[in-house]
Order: structure tokens, then C-alpha cells, then sequence
């Protein structure tokens, strides 16, 4: 863990220049008509997850390159994310992938209360063969084999037992399923076929659980994906009951596709079931939450916090992200600020001036709305929330002079890099 | 209109060769098991629509150039639909467009009865003034102003009255609706304005009639459309009730984005309401159908014939293209011919070893048995089918030695080009 | 014209906290050891030009829906251009399309001196037929029939003798010229033409002039276009000379494309004519600049501070925009000041920090640097550079309270609207 | 290998069927004016080149799922190769890739005696450690430091220094270098740095041989790649000399682009190198050649048959793909089989007629050409072009009933399958 003393000495140099920006800020914001302190306060309040797995070094299909002090398992992986949240005070909660992070409930339990984490979504893998009897090659809970689809039914029934024990509330499933060649899969049947066993999980859900499925237009499948997209998700949750719901993922969707309007149109039909937020300029590259474009991150908070307090609004937040060139826990520190910075953003809008310049049809007054909030630096509100509650208002700059790195790295040896043999 | 006599010469010449290519392809599917007059009948009993508008030549928002003896009005073309149809036998009904079309039923029956034609749906417009007292530059079935979609309403009642005096017997209603800049617009609220329009619609549906909505991605508007996608569409289709269908039209998704995945959704859903066939590269390009990706249509329509005898299976088929630099007649007998060159293809699929294939996961196999029936040239079963009416073997051959576009050029004055001062 | 004292009495309202806020981010920008002042003056001096064409209302190929007060010819679009110039202070010269624009250069330039404008590159339109005798409709500079080529490439020639007289620089050539259909065109004759064509006009080039040629990935055509992208671009300008130069528009390349590295690609080998500044979310939307993605736009303008300050770079910039929904004097008040917005971020940009890390390989900290500049709230620099030309703090206020489009609307008749039939 | 006897068993049952079929396409042929033996003996005479990785079975970065009897080294490849080309006739070639299949010369040499198989281009490998001492995380040929860019160099050396041992002729050159975020690398420098490694390889290129060097929009790199499409690649192939070439993959483009075109222009400024075959629908899918888009590849060959006989015109011909779930084998036959089908197609363009419609502008005459060359069924002329090589009829069935499968997994151990911890 980080030293709060090594906080605090970062603290301590960067105050009062923070001081002074919170106050400009704070008097620029007044003449705005928008109290600082409350927006601060919002901040302060709001957390995303971090999936467990974001905290190892990520990969391609060429290569994965190893960084120094990897977590070998799931504790070291609380360990890191205890360190993220304790720097940002922003990531109250981690998200575990099983079998990846298979363990004893109360082992899990105590790290947990060690590290000052709770448990999120638990997410189940049938993506990967795992050790299990039969193999996922060819589909999972689609399979034309049902004796593979009871297999991936009980995989995540699994996941809800030990996430019962953890106190977690929601199962979230991604499947690889697809093909890669026209005519591979009767796509209808192998919908049906998904949709059967979705229903078999579902009626496995304790009745305070949330089932979050998430679409994605294509890889590791080429030519076609059984959740293609947030039309067939929509469909699925429908299908399965009140308790399912749709998760977004920012880089699963085709190319130009208007994001925040299919955010707008789950929230409308009542099935937005949450985030998986990270960025991509190509495909589902996993690069760090609006490193890309952090214009579509705010204009999906817009929409986020435009629902804020519609009854049963309740939307799960999570990182998703691979980190093949970055320290892991440097990405994720500043991913969750900047989900945190688009939260700031969208509570600037001046609400009742846009609802009227969009009545008016005057849509230059009205995008200015938007755009006056966007560009508004919101750091220094970030910065207070986090030197309020004793974490870093530098946390990449503290990580670094804590030697946390260096440190776990003596303990815990190096992984093995590589990649398959594929071009 | 076109002499018989011309399309007999034509086919004269032509018959021995065809004669002879289609006893070949017959043996060759006789070894694969195939009745070649079995699959010449049905393609010989299907027929696509024409879009009375595509015998105009398109244009762009860079220029327009117009062509030769252009129609000047509907009975105009209806007379170009009806040579197109006596040339392909593939054609029989014309979908009008209104107010483009506007005329007196009497007339509008007379005619159709003279040129051997029926009606299709009937389409709306509301994404231009056309002389309506209110504008539509800020929407139409969703503006802001609830007088204004009411006069968008009536105008969709409008067309339904219309087309119950000449035998339509569906609404095509697609909205240029949508927004230019984040902020422009509450997607939500005007959504919820453009279903409230919509059921307005549907209340004034016959019972025999069925209505169809469209989804864009973009274009006109070029932030965000009201009906963005086959998911909100869907969703339209749900909420209006069970005469009120979805429309595919090929050209209006996402790069890269599965279409015939989307048309299998839509049939296993119960909600596809038939097709507006083009081609397209880029955006909705409007080409001609099959020009582009002709494998692509091919898919589309092995979903078809897959679900073909289903109860209440019935897409409507269109085409919907752009003739920017060719005859439109020309264009639309050779897309027809495609629309219909792909159905002969997908008749051909082994569906029984197809299916066998699926099961067994047979990626390869199963994929080459749709690659065999589209690389099946079927010339002689269309060529064959079109001799048999009497209708040209070689349609566009005969059209060019009919002498018919010089013909109607004498009568039909040169229309303006131009093109609006738009970069 | 917009009296100052409307503008003097805008200003008297914003002023004070113009100054508080400018004080404020002074102070701020000194801790990051900035000197505001010094980016104000570059800001101040920096300029982008307006395209003549922009002040009209734009279109789709769908429809136009007219504005008020449209500009009736040259004249009319010049006192448009002054008034946005005045407001902003940011917009020092037009450029001209011709036939549009044409008229006795005299007169233009009287008009120039009376705004306070001067003449950017001169635009030659060879995608309309614009009453030449021979038609474009197959193509211009590229077309198979030199008679049409040699018509184009004089037209070309026409519009620098025109640019002569009126103190124009450069000539900037973009044609519509392509293919629809596969086969239509063989695409290297069809290139060669082109360039033969483009020699003579290179021939008949100023010594002191640029030629500049646009890439265009589609539209107005749809399977090729004979300058699909920068890199066909690139060996034009190299095939003709020292005096070609490539243009950059914003909305005419392919999905996900990274257009700050083709901007760095042209830089490296001396071809960076200058651009086109729009924004973008699926083609060709010509909507305003940093409307849809403000990053992507701060990255080109990262490019050009790099760049800056290199022997013979002196990229030329332009705005060019379709106002569909917004009046355009405002859309075009709103982009020239994003362009400077983007600007003045770059120029925050820290670059002896960020070769530091690029060089570490520490790539959190590089894209951080860029991050930090890039949401710094340059507001009140830029405001502050207009409120010292006696230009507006506020712009689109001091328009509004001016009066402006509605005493032009009593002078200007309505335009007419409408659009093609085009579906 | 494959017994000759099972072959000519598989042949003896397709014999009488296809002798049918081909004299009926002989017949018909003769009357479009082309003599199919003409045609046969062309694509007997053509050969597409293995990649030495294509037969073991690919994979993704979320899992890899193991065939049977996977090669566990290069002389296990050869072997498999072997297999392909005595069943097709058609893949007389292997390329290798350094390290994975480093080998004695001399050993490689008599097992490509043994098998019948030549060596084709040498493919370097710096996207990967592979037990180098520096490591490529952050680069290799554009790495900051001039090290990691030595050892990069001296790799592509040693590659070249093999493969004059083995009778290549090329080297191919893929890096995965880039970047993952804005600012992660200058891209001018880091283009630079890879320019003057690439030109201390080509300084060692043997005279008789050429460099290819490969574009790619993205993955591994996600924000930018050093060499991101054909213009960089053209830049660079300039820059290096006269022997220095572009590889075309089909899937490493941007949505939507013309490949066909890149595919002339590359011809037309005569550095146009080869092609790595395989077909995609969204990116770098590396799914088997003419599964996903037939027509395109025709289109392709359509360029290439074009320009055959242009002097020093040479394209090396390569298949690339990742085989998930089928066998490799299996694959690779049937893409050979497809590319040869591209060439027999684009061979049947009547382009006597397509230069007239060309001429004329009748671009649906001039599309309606290639597109009856496309839709001919070349089957029976492939398949003829193998019996008389006494390779077999049905390759794949031939395949299947050797147990040429079966066989090798009893002597091939299971090679371990997995993914990373990524999601």
C-alpha cells in the first residue's frame, strides 16, 4: 500500500496553487450562476469500478509485454487496485473475472476490508476454454452442443454463488460467440439457442441481482457476433425479465456510431444497465477513457446526468481498458479522473438555458451550452474533492515518488510475455 | 410503350444460345440434385417494386445533370415503369411518392391499367416544404412544434387516403428528422414527439394496411437521426402495434455493419417489412443494387429464402437507387434483374447439408455451400424465365434498339440541372 | 455593416469579467511558466479565411431550407464576410468560387477595401455544368473527351487571371470527378488525364502563386474518386511541381482515419498546402469546426505549432461549412474562433516536457501534457484578443443585439428554397 | 503426404461430371470469343505462395483454440504445405518467418526438395521479443533508442542472410510500430527513425532481391502506426530505391476504401510489390481470401490482369490468414482456390468492349462487362487445370479421406491453446 505521509507530502506542494485555481474557478463558476462546492461535492461522492484484470499488463494477438511487479493473482490485484483508490479516492470498488480470480469468499473478503474495496459486477468467462471439460471454440452459451451451453449455463451460476458470498449484486456476460464465415451459424438459431441459455442463467439470479449483457459488433468472432449490437441486447434483456439489462461498452460498436444516442434510447426503454468505459479510434482497442475523444465521454455523461434521478436510474460504472505501453495503475488512476472530469463537465450545463434554445430550434446557442461546459477546466474541482479526502491531488506524481512499483516488483517475479504465433 | 415485335427480333436472336446454356446449367444441377424449371418458376413469379422517383435522374447536392426525355410527371413515369416492366416481366407494381405524385386517382388507375402496372406503398415526404404552410427545416414528425407534426401527420393521412383509391396497401413514412450538433436536440424528448406523430399515423391505418418505417444513420442530418438504426426502429415498429413493420434499406447502416444479421433479427422478431434495394460504398450512395457487393445481396437474400413459407412472412420488396450517371431505366431493369439473380442463387443453397454442416461446426463446408450456389451463373434460368413472358432475354439490348429514350425526348422538353451553391 | 458602438456597448457589459477571468488564468498559466500575454498576441495575429459560399445557407441533396436575408450575389456575401471579420477580428480574408462570384475586379476590390477584407485563393468549380457548353456530368479535368478537359482546365485558367487582379495567391482545384460503378472508368487512364490536365494549369500558374489540390475519399462519387486520398494527392503535387501544394479537409477521408498524422506526413515532405476546416461524424457533413470532435482538431493544430517556425511552411487556412440549421454568419463567427481555440490550446502545449517523455517512452505523461494544454479554458484569451481590436467579447451576442440579418432580410429578397426529387 | 492413388480415387468419382461441365462452359465461352484452354493453361501456369505460419491454427487476443496436429516446427510446415500443393497444383511456394522457423539451410533446402516446394519472400519478425536482449514494448525500426533500432536492423539482416541460403529473393518487412496515445511519439521523428533503419536494411538487400515493406491502419498500435497506409508506404519504398516495394494486405485499410485503386495507383508509380491475400469485414480479420467480399477481390485481379505484361511488372502473391476454426489446411486449399478464381474471372473481361463503354462513358454497359466475367462459373476450369496436374478435383474431399489429419495428430503432440488475461 501507498504511505498517507507520501500523499501528504505531495499534497503539501501542490495546495496552494490549488487553493488559488479552486478559488478563480469558484468565483468564474458564481458568475455563472453554479456553486462550486456542490458540484465538488457530487465529485467527491461519484466512484467507477476497476475490473480486476485491468490492473496486469494487456496484450495483443502479436505480442503481450510484460511491465515490472505484474499481479500473480487476485490478491495482488486487490492490492493494486486498493493503491488506485486510495491515490484517487474514485475507484470505491473492483470487478472480479472468474476463473481468473477464483478464490475462498473470505480470503476475498478480507482483502477486501484490508484494501478498503468492495466487490462489483463478478464477470464470468466462457470466452477461453479455462481448463474445462469441453471446449469453447466453436460458441459457448450459443453452442450447437447443449451439454456445452449447460456447461457455460453453470460456469455462471458459479459466478453468482461466489458473488452472493462477496456481496457483489450483478453478473455481467460477454460472450465471444459468432462465426467467422457466412453460413458458419444459422444466426437465428444460434440466437435462440443464446437466448435459452441466457434465460436458464437468469432464473439463477437472486432477486437483488442485476444480469448485465453486453454487445459487441465483432472480434473474437469476424463475420458475425451473437450480440451484435445494443438492438439485439435490448431485445435480450427484454426477454429475459425486469432484472437484465444492457451494458455499453465505448468500443464495441460500429464505426460513427452515435453513442450517446443509443445511451439516450436504453435510458428511454429502461434497460441501460451500465458502462464499460475506456476508448478507441479503430475497433475495441481498450485505450485509456477519453484519450481518444473526450468530447463523446462528456456528451454521454449529458445524457447520463440529464436522467439523474429518473426513479430506478441506476447504472453501473466500470473501467475497461488494456494497458500494453502504460503503468497499469497509472492508467486506471487517470481513466477514473477523466470519467470523473466528463461527470464535472455535464453538471456545468446550464440545464433550463439548453431545454429552451432547443425549443427555439436556435441549435448554435444550444451546442454552445454544451461546448461552455465541456471546455471549462474542471480539474481544480477534481483536485479539491481528492485533497479533501486525504488522496492525492497528483496521483500519477505521488505513485511515482511512493516507489510502490519498484517495490512489489522484488516480491513478485516477472510474468511471461510472448504471443501466438499469429500474423 | 415498347412493340412486342422489338422484343421478339431481340429475342430471336438471342434464343439458340440461351437454349443451349440452359439445358447445360440444367444438367449440372440435375447432377446436384436441383429441378432448374423449379427455380425458374419462382423467379419467374417474383417481382420487385419500382420507385416511381428512380426514373428521374438523381443528382447530388453538388449538381444535378439531367438526362434525355426525363419523365415530367407520374404519368410519365409510369410509362417508363411500365417499358421496364415489359422488358423484364420482373416489375409489376410502382411505388408513388407524394406530393411528387400527387394526381387523380381515377387517372392514376387508368393509367396503371394501361401500362400493366398495380401499386405499391405509398411514401410520404416530409423532409422537404413542398409548399406546406409550415417548414420542415427543423423537423418534421418530431419538431418541437406540435403544429407542425400535426401538419406532418396529415400529410401521412393524406397519402393513405390517396393510396386506398389506386389498391396501396402500405405507408413507407421515412423523416429526415434529426440533428446537426450535440445539443441541438433532447434525442429523447424527440423521440418521444416523432412516436407520438407516428401513432397518430397508425390510428388512420386501414386494417388491411401495413406500415413501414425507415431507419438512417445519417443524412440529411449529420449528428444524429430520430431513427437512427434497426434497434430504435424496432422499437417504433413494437410500440405502434402489430400492422407496423421495419424497412432495411441496404445503404442506411453503419460501415462495416452485418446486414443480413440485422434482417434475421427483424424476421425471427416479426417485425421486417420489406426491403429498399440498392448498393452502396460509403454512405447511402443509392447505386445500383448488386454493384457493389454482390455477395452481400446474395446473404440477404439466403435469410429470405431460409424464412420463405414462414406464417406472416411478407417483406416488401423495393428498389431505391440514385441514376446519376446512367439511363434510370436502364438502371433499374439491371438492378431488378440482380434483386432477382440473387434469389435465383439463394434457391440454389443444399439447405439440408447446409444445416448438417452448422451442427457439426463445419466452418468450411458450410460456408462453400453458399459460395457454390452464388458462383451458380443463373443467366439462363432469369434469361429463360423472361423469354417465357415474352419479355426481353436481353432487356437492355432491346431497350436500346426500341429507339424508346429518343422517343419521349421529343416529347419531353429538357429539364433544369443546376445543383445548389453548396460546397 | 455592425456599428462599434453596438459592439463597444456589448463589450461594456463583459468586460469586467473578461478581466477577472483573464487575471485569473494569467496567474495560473504563470505557475505553469507561460506568459498569457505572449499567446494572446499570437492568437491576435493569427487569421483564418472564409469561403465566400459559407455564408449562404447549405443543403442536402435532399432539400435546402432557405434562410433570411440570404446574400444575393458577391457583394452581398462580402458584407457578410466584413461583419463576421468585425465581430471577431479572426477572419481577415475570402476566397472566392467562381462562377459564382464572378464580377469586374474592380469592383471587388473597392468592395474588399469598404469591408476590410482581402482575397484568399481563388476556387475554380468544374462539378457543375454552370451554363459551359460542354457538360461535366462524366467528368472535367479528367474527363475522356479532351475538349472537356481542355474547357476545364480554362476555366481554371480564367479564375487566376480573375485572382490576379484582386490580389489572390493561390488557386485551390477539387472536381467531383470519379466513377459510380466499378469498370466505369479505367482509374489510372482516368488519373492520367487528370494530371495532364492539372500540368496545364500548373503551366499556367503565377510564379508567386500555390496551386492547391483537395483529396476527397466520395461523394459527389460514389465507387472512386480520381483524388480518393493524400496520398494520391501527395504524388500530384509532386508529379507537378514545387509550387503544388495539398490541401486538408477535415471531412473527406475514410472512418478512424488519423488525420493529424497525414498532416504530419505532408509537413515531413514539404507538401502541406493548408485546409479546409469543418467537423465531421460519418462523411462529408461540412458541419462546424470542433463541433463533434474538438480533440481531433486541437491534434492538427499540435501538428502545425510543431511545425512552426520550419522553412517555406505556411499552410494556407480556410473554413468550409455547410449551415444547414444556423444562421452562417454566426456558424462561421463560432468556427473561426474554434480554429483559434485550437490554436491558442496547442500553443499551451509543453513542449520541452513532452520530447522528454516521448523520448522515456513514458507515454502517460506525453498524451497528459497534450491533455493538460488541450483542456486549459483559453476563453478568456481569446476574448481578451478581441476585446483589444474593439472586435466582441461575445460575438454572437453583439450579432444578435446588431440587428444585422434582419435589416439585410428587408434588402435581400427570399431565396428560393427546395430541393431535388430525389430519395 | 498424400498418397498420389487417393487422389486419383477422389479424382475418378468428379471425372465425368467435370469433363460435362467444362466442355458446357467451353461451348459457351467459345461463343463470348475466348478458348477456355486458354484460360485453363493460364491459371495451371499461376501460384499463390504459403505463409509458413497459415498452417498452424490462429487465434485472437482473447483465446487461441488448438487444431490436431498442429506443426510443432517449420519442417512440420513444409510438410502441410507440401500436402496443399500437391492437392491444389496451386501453392508452389513457402514464406518464412524468422525466428519461428530458423532452421539449417541445408535442412530446409532438402525438405523443400522433398515436398516439392521453392521459398518465397523471408517475413522478419520485431513485433515480438522473442528472446532478443532489448525489448520492442515500445518500438523496434522507429524505437528512440538506436540500439533497440540496431538490433531490429541486424534481425532483418540475419533474415536476408538465410534466405540467400534458401533461394529467396525478398524480404518483407511488417513492423508493429506506433502508438497508443496522442503524444506517445513525435510521428515525424519516429517516421524518421524508421526511414533510416529501413535504409540500413536496404543497404544490405542482395542486388536480385527486393524489399517489401507492408502498411497497416492499426493493431498492435491503436492511436497511430509508423507506416498507417499506401501513401506512407509509397513515401517510403521512394525513399529506399529502386528495388523497394509496397505490399497490399487486403484487410489492413480503412472502412470503406477502394483497395483496387490503391492496387493502380501502386502500378502506376511502378511500386507496387505483392499482396498478402485474405479477406475482412471490419479490420486486420485475416479471415480466408473471397469468404467475406468475392466481388473485391475480382476487382483487384481485375487491376492486376490489366497491367500483366507491363514491363518489370511482378506482384508477389501470398495468402495471410488466421485460421481459428477450421483447419489451416483445408483453408489455405480453398483460398488458393479462390485467388486462382479472381484470376480466371478477371481473365474473361472482354476488354476490347470495356475500353469502348470506358470511352463513351456508358458506365452500365462498362460495369455490366466485368460483371459477366465475375458471375461465369470458372469451377469447371480450375478443377480441369488440377486433374490434368493430376492434383486433385475436390481438394478438400481429397483431404479429407487421405487421414492425412488423423495421421499427423498421432505424431504431433497437442500444442497448449489459452489467451491472455485480456478482455
Amino acid at each position: 500500500m501507498i504511505d498517507q505521509d507520501v500523499i501528504d507530502r505531495s499534497n503539501a506542494v501542490a495546495e496552494a496553487a490549488l487553493r488559488a485555481d479552486y478559488a478563480a474557478l469558484g468565483e468564474h463558476l458564481d458568475r455563472r450562476g453554479i456553486d462550486i462546492d456542490a458540484i465538488k461535492d457530487k465529485v467527491a461522492a461519484y466512484g467507477v469500478a476497476i475490473p480486476s484484470w485491468g490492473v496486469g499488463t494487456g496484450g495483443t494477438r502479436f505480442a503481450r509485454f510484460p511491465g515490472n511487479g505484474e499481479p500473480r493473482h487476485v490478491f495482488d490485484k486487490l492490492d493494486d487496485c486498493g493503491v488506485i483508490h486510495r491515490l484517487t479516492g474514485a475507484t470505491p470498488s473492483v470487478s472480479l473475472h472468474i476463473p481468473w480470480d477464483d478464490a475462498a469468499p473470505a480470503e476475498l473478503n478480507a482483502k477486501a476490508e484490508e484494501t478498503g474495496l468492495r466487490f462489483d459486477a463478478m464477470n464470468s468467462n466462457t470466452f477461453q476454454d479455462s481448463g474445462q471439460p469441453l471446449s469453447y471454440k466453436y460458441g459457448s452459451l450459443s453452442h450447437t452442443d447443449p451439454a456445452v451451453r449447460q456447461q457455460a449455463v453453470e460456469h455462471n451460476l458459479y459466478c453468482i454463488e461466489l458473488g452472493r458470498k462477496i456481496g457483489s449484486k450483478a453478473l455481467t456476460v460477454w460472450v465471444g460467440d459468432g462465426s467467422n464465415f457466412p453460413g458458419q451459424t444459422n444466426m437465428t438459431r444460434q440466437f435462440d439457442r443464446y437466448l435459452g441459455a441466457a434465460q436458464d442463467i437468469y432464473a439463477g439470479l437472486p432477486e437483488d441481482w442485476r444480469l448485465f449483457t453486453e454487445h459487441k459488433m465483432f472480434e473474437p468472432a469476424f463475420y458475425s457476433t451473437v450480440v451484435q449490437d445494443w438492438g439485439t441486447n435490448y431485445l435480450i434483456a427484454k426477454e429475459l425479465g425486469a432484472r437484465a439489462f444492457c451494458l455499453v461498452d465505448l468500443g464495441h460498436h460500429a464505426p460513427n456510431v452515435n453513442i450517446e444516442m443509443i445511451v439516450a434510447r436504453l435510458i428511454r426503454f429502461g434497460k441501460l444497465g451500465g458502462f464499460h468505459f475506456n476508448d478507441s479510434k479503430y475497433g475495441d482497442d481498450d485505450l485509456d477513457t477519453g484519450s481518444i475523444d473526450p468530447y463523446r465521454l462528456f456528451l454521454v455523461f449529458n445524457e447520463l446526468v440529464q436522467a439523474e434521478g429518473a426513479p430506478d436510474f441506476d447504472p453501473a460504472h466500470m473501467l475497461d481498458q488494456s494497458h500494453n505501453v502504460t503503468d497499469p495503475i497509472e492508467s486506471l488512476m487517470s481513466s477514473a479522473m477523466e470519467v470523473q472530469r466528463a461527470y464535472a463537465q455535464a453538471l456545468l450545463v446550464d440545464r433550463a438555458a439548453l431545454e429552451g434554445f432547443q425549443k427555439e430550434n436556435d441549435a448554435l446557442m444550444a451546442t454552445t451550452t454544451l461546448k461552455r461546459a465541456f471546455r471549462t477546466d474542471v480539474e481544480p474541482i477534481l483536485a479539491m474533492a481528492r485533497l479533501e479526502k486525504r488522496a492525492a491531488v497528483d496521483p500519477v506524481g505521488a505513485f511515482r515518488a511512493s516507489g510502490y512499483r519498484a517495490r512489489v516488483s522484488e516480491e513478485r517475479p516477472a510474468a511471461a510475455g510472448g504471443g501466438g504465433g499469429i500474423v
